[in-house]
């Protein structure tokens, strides 16, 4: 049984969701583990990680929509707006969705379903420096 | 220190939540687990998993319910329509449940609290072939 | 490697988030965990986990009023109304809110972001005695 650790930076330019399954799958192939769990982990209030749908880039529009939707920025009743207009929406947003993953590796690989992807949540509307802490648990080599 | 694993097949019948809770307490008994950690993992992106009220089937109306008034489907606005008006409408349900779960293991039993149960949380109209991953990591025997 | 585990206990007084981070950050410090996972486990259907903004508390006043918003008590479709008014709208914030967390351990300390805390997220009017499940898994002292 080995622990291997990484810290995965990603860049963001405003709201949306930024493919993340890559990173993530090269740190199984360079760590070499065969069977284990991969556990992800956003240190962010304002942004979150999320497995959706990977193939068509139409499904983001819609959950990014549909976030807008139910999480607008600029509400009246928002008593949180020390950082901008969109600090309670990101903080709302952020609520929603998973702040950690959990996924399995099997042969070698990550055990996404077929259309499955991973992906980091940017609730922000200006750039950021987001930082993912990337831990396997490898079971077997 | 043991790993056990195993892929958990579930037909749904339609939108709604199915439970859950059987099968993964019949591998944990069967691997004679006493200390450990449990984990499920959904390979999809249009059906999710869920740890809810099992006592009064009301509860679970009631969820279901509140998701067809917040993610109806064909929404004027979706873009993700390609395999139906239920596609962006599941997308949107399946970020807002969980595609992982983590539940300790105590004393050869699922550490389920009293009115817990572990449901499997379909959004598509049509009946649908699910896949969950099993992943148990035994502590001690 | 090691497994640690405790229960917490936490005496709610109504709705809204209860700081969590100290009683699980001073059990690290007494299992003297230098590396490995820390597992929060929540045993109710009515109250959940959040990881969110520590540093400003209007933050928590909005989450609590988003969730007052989308899901309030008394709606004339709640059909789950047995322990009172606020019974489908609390397992509801439990769907949409973690039941469980997953957070690394590095360096003996709980990998947190700068702003990020832990909370007990009570969903219930009336106070109540919550059950969190605490499990390490020590992989280096």
């Amino acid at each position: 049984m080995k622990w291997h650790k990484d810290t995965l930076i990603v860049q963001t330019r405003g709201k949306g969701l930024y493919p993340f399954t890559e990173p993530v799958t090269r740190h199984i192939q360079a760590w070499s583990i065969g069977e284990g769990m991969c556990y992800l982990y956003i240190q962010h209030t304002s942004a979150s990680l999320l497995i959706s749908e990977s193939y068509d880039p139409t499904a983001k529009i819609d959950l990014e929509t549909f976030l807008e939707k139910i999480a607008p920025e600029n509400q009246p009743w928002y008593r949180h707006t020390l950082e901008g207009p969109d600090d309670s929406s990101s903080h709302i947003r952020a609520m929603l969705t998973p702040v950690h993953l959990a996924i399995p590796i099997d042969n070698g690989e990550l055990s996404l379903g077929t259309w499955q992807g991973i992906y980091l949540f940017e609730h922000r509307t200006h750039a950021q420096h987001r930082q993912v802490l990337l831990r396997c648990l490898e079971l077997f080599s």
